[in-house]
């Protein structure tokens, strides 16, 4: 068992710095996106909508939890000459990436199911298993990186980090599933690539988590906590935003295509990315 | 006579971590449920509407409600080494329960009764009488159960208590009214059979209430607490968010039917469900 | 001259609880009726919009009172073994009623107006006349039951009082001259039974406030106080929820009117109104 | 040299109770125009419409202010038997009244053009002076009344004051030529009467404000400290609601007026003002 | 090596005010501006709508990030007779400039871009390198500037402050680059003028925060402190809103010549700029 708490930390000044930057950018890059995300809605059909709204649903908690952390993270450690020391709010600058994870997670599950090939039952299938492997893996993570000891005792975080990871592995051969759906039913659409894309990407930078997870098991420093933290609010970033930015494409792509196609979404008006009509001039006749 | 209030308890580091956890994860969802509610709402038509604004109402004052909670439950419990005491807030980690439900229990009585398939002057007395037996439910339980002596007076817990189950019963005979007039009047639309899960979802998971309610007829430890405060956190999550959802779903169903009617309730546009069109191509033909 | 504030007094535990509970819940059930009329305002034609947006006005006025009250209250009792005394913050857990009504009060009076048989220039006298004695009646009921020696001089409370008193029967003088006109001007609409039912509910409702007024006239006990916030509380609710849950309804039949008589007020779409279409088939045709 | 600053003093329990009253209706009034402007925004037409959006933006900045006021005054005067004496906080309770009018005066000179019959390059001149002169006016002003000596140096007084009225001279020559303008161009316009109006409006309570910093060259009392608050949140209310509420009229009437003319302002639909069409039966029509 | 941070300063009662003026009025300017994008953001078509998001999005963060200024500066400094000396919180008084500035910075390159007449690929090129450029510059800046030894380690903020101005000079090529694409893709264009503008501004004023990054080279005072915190304050309301409105009125008249070449954008009504039509009778005739 380790002695610390992973947030029974002594800070150096610039490692408070350091993670009070990374909180607080994580959390204002999020207000933006959820910002981003409302404004554009209306530019997706309501097919797809759900995407969107999922991805609006994940900045807003994000932001929400991003906002606790700052708050705790700025009261947890209290200044001593050059120093800052963790006081017993400590562990709130640490426990909300749980709370925000188990609510988002699974929805970043469902922006992308409802950008995917898979429609009807099927979709509410993959959405079901989906959304209770999210939940399962963020609920297991917690009891053994924070609810247990505060994430000191050993046996209890490697279980319960084991059973996490099998959910993840459930969730990325559901990823690789879709993908593979994707590839035949999306085989002549312009959505396919940044839709592989941002499978790619959830796949890659998702493994930052246990990474981190497993950082507990080892000697806690004041290195490993700044790193840790970092890390984290990176990888925020980039599964929330760049991800959610990603499918935000899809789905604009698939609205300009159904319309081109004559599919009834109820979008009305022309689709534009990038300064450019999406599809070319033979979709959108109908405006 | 308990000689402690149900909040009067000294929590493990572990129930503590729970207990916020629980509390935080239900205050998110229900803020994502409430961003989904009011970006979602244009897809149901003015029909049904009520529906899609009491549920965004519940979600929004159930969410200023844990918020409250979280803060309550963060000052409330003051770290002693490895325990947590509780301090005078201690009283308002519980009592918002009372506060919430005061407000939202009578509207998902409106929730339901507006996409029922009963209308007119006797929906307006089935809507009055489910308010009535919804308030009073809440009413007499808060007093049995936190305003005489923070519900450590037995005597009066039981008879409250009582007098609260009745109004349940009554709320009960009520959705069992609309289950048989929906089977009748619905029996041929595919809204039935998400409508007919909405009402079981309530009927079952309300139980929870008054079994949280009567832990406090018995021996009140921290484990009594953890359980009432986690149980009642994820009752919370399924009738509101799970029935909201619910109901949703039979909303929208219902407009797409409507539309295939040609009753004119000034919806425009095609209704998606999944990614497919709602009740086939024969439907939305005037938009 | 009464040796205490009105909210200079020691509660016990069930009193504090309940004043609690009352402030709580109104506070919750102003937050849900603004949601609802900021969701609802597009069913009302911009006719007779302002007194749906004089409605959302007075729910978010008081919404925002309630926050103080509630914050106040918390912050304004400190707990001593089982009972609860008055810190120099108890003050704000009463006077925020006046600041709130200052507001609320004209604007229900401009509310009312709006759906009234009163247009042009003699709606703009009314609304000036009532505006006046609206906000006199407050400001005077400040001056007299707090400002002055804290609403313990009773010359001052029994004068101002009465002052306030007169502005008040000049606007039942006026509540009475809007329901002749419309038992005149909306003989045969539909909307004509529930406006009648508007004012009678404020003029009967209002009688609360003076009542609440004159306790201070007596010996100030805890269970004055306590009957005094939760008499209040409910008063609220009922005058700024119920009231405007009427005057909401006479807005819609109203519109609803308005096009089947074929006066364009910018409605376009059908009026519904419990699960049915309001004024039956002959309306709503253009849409 | 005073002794004291504007806020330096000790107030009495009335005297503290009335500051409190005039701050807080102010902040709630602005609450509820902001809430207002947003709502009424689509009834006025593009053409128009910055000065819908300068009003909300002056009540929503103001609405801010005046929090920041309350909570410091608030926390700025502690109580002392039946005294409020003035902490170091309490410049926060004078100075924001500077922070708001820097941004809200400079948007009232916006909104009063948009709406006047100066149009184009010259449109363009006369903003760019106006915000000039108003920015100037109010940050001499701060630098004379708050910034230099807690406002108790005579000398940078009455220097600094007299250069903010001079910007002020210039504004009112600014009103005179645009009241000038709109003689010329709206001679037949219904919207002369209320834009003539919105502007002596301006002119007479601006006077308010240099009376108001006179009062710090005189001796300073409790009693010259509540008579500027009081004095000042009428002003505020009078300057931005009254104001604004005119300047709205003024759209509305000129947005109906280009409808009747033919003008494409984009606006579709009637507009409405107390109950009756806007300039009879002949415009409209289009809609 | 200094022996002050920036912050670490004892400031007089007039330095106080100033700085607390300057902060609080750039962020009320940045409330207003942002509540101007949200409410004008459909006068844009899709289009160029990235840019007004984008511009709404700086707005709202920069807007959070004073917040915490103007909440850190008040908590930081602490009074002493007439003076303020810094406390643990002074250092939140200036970080956060460099939180905003990571997420808006890289917006206003997007903002610019949007607008710009690079389209498509070549336009996701230039965002994907102008994002990396601005993040870059700033995140190095942080790093010289605060995180190290509280950027008193004049090694580490001259190598660091190096760096940052590399990426500066990469952007001001790119904004070279972009204004002699515009110069000949939108030489007969009424917008070409307002852009070249923007970018002027932009260039022009971004010097100011290399020159503030520099005084901390030197020994540092109060008036240091005071001259940066104002210089800062103005140059982003400048790089922020008056960019902002000059992209906003750029991106405007691209919508009104769209429409006049019948290019659809699903934009419909017309264009208004200081109440006249732009770009003549002969635009906006589909409307």
């Amino acid at each position: 068992m380790n002695n610390n708490a992973l947030w029974n930390v002594t800070l150096s000044s610039g490692q408070h710095a350091v993670i009070f930057y990374a909180l607080a950018v994580a959390g204002l890059a999020l207000a933006a996106f959820a910002v981003r995300q409302l404004t554009t809605m209306h530019e997706i059909s309501v097919r797809y909508r759900p995407a969107a709204i999922a991805g609006t649903c994940v900045a807003v908690v994000a932001f929400l939890s991003y906002i606790v952390l700052v708050l705790k993270f700025d009261a947890g450690y209290t200044q001593t000459v050059d120093r800052w020391t963790a006081a017993s709010n400590a562990f709130l600058s640490w426990a909300p990436r749980y709370f925000d994870w188990t609510v988002t997670v699974p929805l970043l599950v469902v922006e992308l199911i409802a950008v995917s090939s898979i429609v009807g039952a099927q979709a509410a299938k993959y959405r079901a298993i989906g959304i209770s492997l999210a939940a399962g893996m963020i609920i297991t993570g917690f009891i053994g990186g924070v609810a247990i000891d505060e994430g000191t005792n050993l046996a209890a975080l490697w279980i319960w980090g084991a059973i996490s990871g099998l959910c993840m592995v459930g969730l990325y051969v559901m990823f690789v599933f879709m993908l593979l759906h994707a590839r035949r039913d999306l085989a002549r659409s312009s959505a396919l690539q940044p839709f592989q894309f941002a499978i790619t990407l959830l796949i890659v930078i998702w493994f930052a988590y246990p990474a981190v997870f497993a950082f507990q098991g080892f000697d806690v420093t004041a290195g490993t906590y700044t790193t840790a933290q970092v890390l984290l609010s990176v990888a925020d970033i980039i599964a929330k935003i760049g991800f959610g930015a990603l499918i935000h494409k899809v789905a604009k792509l698939r609205t300009a295509e159904d319309v081109a196609a004559g599919i009834d979404t109820g979008h009305d008006g022309p689709v534009w990315i990038n300064g450019q009509r999406a599809t070319g001039p033979q979709n959108g006749r109908r405006s």
